[in-house]
């Protein structure tokens, strides 16, 4: 039967890495194409104790219904926590839990954008950014950066000639899927320009505070005097992506606004999932256990480069990432990456195609490559297997 | 600062069960305003029993991500339930696992309406499909019903003269806010005009199997000879509301079409607080504990009954429900249950005024009274307090 669906279905596909991973799933395939963190990290006897004392301490509020802006406690350590990490300053009444930071870009795409209206991008930029604010109807304008992050000449240039900017939409620390970090300088001047022409900005930051060289970067917040920064955060990076818990943290007027959508979203987040990993933060060291993370990320950053320079370093480029989980791969000019990707997906290799990174088009020479969720002799061998593939097809 | 939202955000509003909620949080308030279950019979120490066991089996495959259509073996219990339950013919490929079925509202929303489309539905109807429909700019055509349920002859007259009508939209079983069923015959008798005019129906349906007369109901989807319908559960009154699962029960073509929408929406549903379901499913009979539910609520909606008898029966009108959580009140003609809220407020005892319940406006002399949430004691008293409250302005 054909159903008469809303216009908004026909711009909507399912996630291309969703379907790349359907391939991995298979015995022997190394995936170098999600953004999963490492399960062998995950502190699982640690949840297991927290969730224990959430149920034998508080069962039925915490089976009951809950507010829609989330557990009071955890919205408070969150607060403490990223003033203290990230140069912010604010109160529990800033933040609003959310069902991971993805749900706060569908509502933020709910927040702002009808049909036509355009939203401010790196090129490239996360494919789950693109995919919730397309469903809104929205058009996205590019501006590419360089190895500090985004080319402000050329912000400022679309600023000035576009019409119907409704946001600017960023990743500044280790992005996705580029790694590269913003620079202090380039944070405060990009906060200069956006300060005086009053647009919406959102930061989106799961991996801020997976940093291999010491010092976490300051929030945009830091130097925001209007309140125009709308900041996301998440645990899936930092601890555990299965319970699906992230924030926004913003200006009292975004939150309010944010709460009346989520309302009639889903009423709120899993009031057990949200208490079990507050009970964590209350009964052990999340600090302690970010730093084991970065360890073990940074050795495989490290490999991962180290192999790929070794395979293939004078055949392409890729980035250096700081921090984070991915590096970005450019292929010689004219070769594409989807071919490359069907070539390993024969000797049970993956990545994501750099295009789907792309709203407008464009990037078929690039890919992604996650390297946090592979163990040393997979990334040994997935590289090994990728240059094979490589090289057939030079 | 005056920052430019979208449109849809000019026509949403805070609920007002929420802010009425607020004002109930004081100590000796008496309210029958939300929806909440009875928190005594939440089975918190199975519930812990059961998360114990998903972290010590299978801790890090349920702290990582997992498929945006939910939890493989959960979605199989789901299916074979229903088939059992409530006469439905699914398999897992059917079932979407949602954050509560106001998730399920939200995206459905999102599936069918362009802005100007049609939802049809009954006269009143849930206030929270109000607000997650009304965001994506649809109208409401209201069709009134009687203790049957839908009025079919007003259904068939709107069907015809309406154009660009997306979805009925119903709530069979113990609706919210009336308390009122459907009879077997006018489900049948829905179902064949719906198949005739081809158009989706969405069965919301949270409170089936909370019948206090023994037999459930059958589904929608008993009749649906071409794949219609669109069955909506949740494990918010059976089980606990607290950790946001429900589900979403279709032919594949609308199940294809959720995933999309889901994955662009919050990736997956928390996959601890699935698989914590899934275990107590497993380790516990969640029939037994729905029959003590029963018992309970069975005793209050008696009480409640016989205590707005005697108190004001003469006054008021309302209906006795054969199941679920509300009875629904009408005052005489010219009476504002906003006035009686007030003076109720004044005297901590709060319902919800029924005007909230129409889309279109009317009803000013309804409102909808929760029995599932209060005590005998509560009962008694808030009844007498609401008496008190009439009297005093009558």
């Amino acid at each position: 039967m054909n159903f008469n669906f809303a216009k908004r279905m026909d711009t909507m596909k399912a996630s291309e890495i969703r379907e790349i991973l359907k391939v991995t799933e298979q015995e022997g395939f190394i995936s170098f194409a999600g953004g999963l963190p490492a399960p062998e990290l995950f502190p699982v006897q640690e949840m297991l104790a927290a969730s224990n004392s959430v149920l034998a301490e508080s069962g039925s509020q915490a089976l009951q219904y809950a507010t829609t802006e989330g557990f009071v406690p955890l919205r408070e350590k969150l607060a403490h926590r990223m003033n203290h990490k990230l140069s912010m300053q604010v109160t529990m009444e800033n933040i609003q839990i959310v069902s991971g930071s993805q749900q706060a870009l569908d509502m933020t795409g709910k927040l702002f954008l009808d049909e036509g209206d355009v939203v401010i991008c790196e090129s490239p930029t996360y494919l789950g950014a693109i995919n919730a604010f397309r469903a809104y109807g929205c058009r996205f304008v590019e501006v590419a950066g360089d190895s500090e992050g985004m080319n402000l000449i050329a912000l400022k240039k679309v600023l000035d000639d576009t019409k119907n900017i409704k946001m600017i939409y960023v990743i500044p620390d280790f992005q996705n899927p580029t790694g590269i970090s913003w620079s202090l300088e380039r944070r405060e001047e990009f906060m200069k320009l956006v300060t005086e022409v009053e647009i919406p900005v959102i930061e989106d930051n799961p991996y801020g505070e997976l940093t291999f060289r010491g010092e976490i970067m300051p929030s945009l917040q830091k130097w925001d005097y209007k309140k125009l920064v709308i900041s996301l955060g998440s645990f899936s990076k930092v601890l555990c992506p299965g319970l699906r818990i992230g924030w926004i943290s913003a200006g009292v007027d975004f939150i309010e606004r944010y709460v009346m959508i989520k309302q009639a979203m889903d009423l709120h987040t899993s009031n057990l999932s949200q208490r079990e990993i507050n009970k964590f933060m209350e009964l052990y060291d999340l600090d302690a256990h970010i730093e084991v993370i970065k360890k073990v990320y940074k050795n495989r950053r490290d490999l991962a480069i180290s192999q790929l320079k070794i395979n293939l370093g004078e055949q392409i480029e890729f980035t250096v990432p700081e921090g984070g989980l991915f590096t970005w791969i450019t292929l010689p000019e004219g070769m594409k990456s989807r071919e490359l990707l069907e070539r390993c997906i024969q000797k049970s290799v993956a990545f994501v195609p750099g295009d789907a990174f792309f709203p407008n088009g464009g990037g078929e020479n690039t890919f992604r490559m996650n390297f946090s969720n592979a163990t040393e002799e997979q990334l040994i061998e997935g590289i090994k297997r990728l240059s094979e593939a490589y090289m057939e097809m030079k």
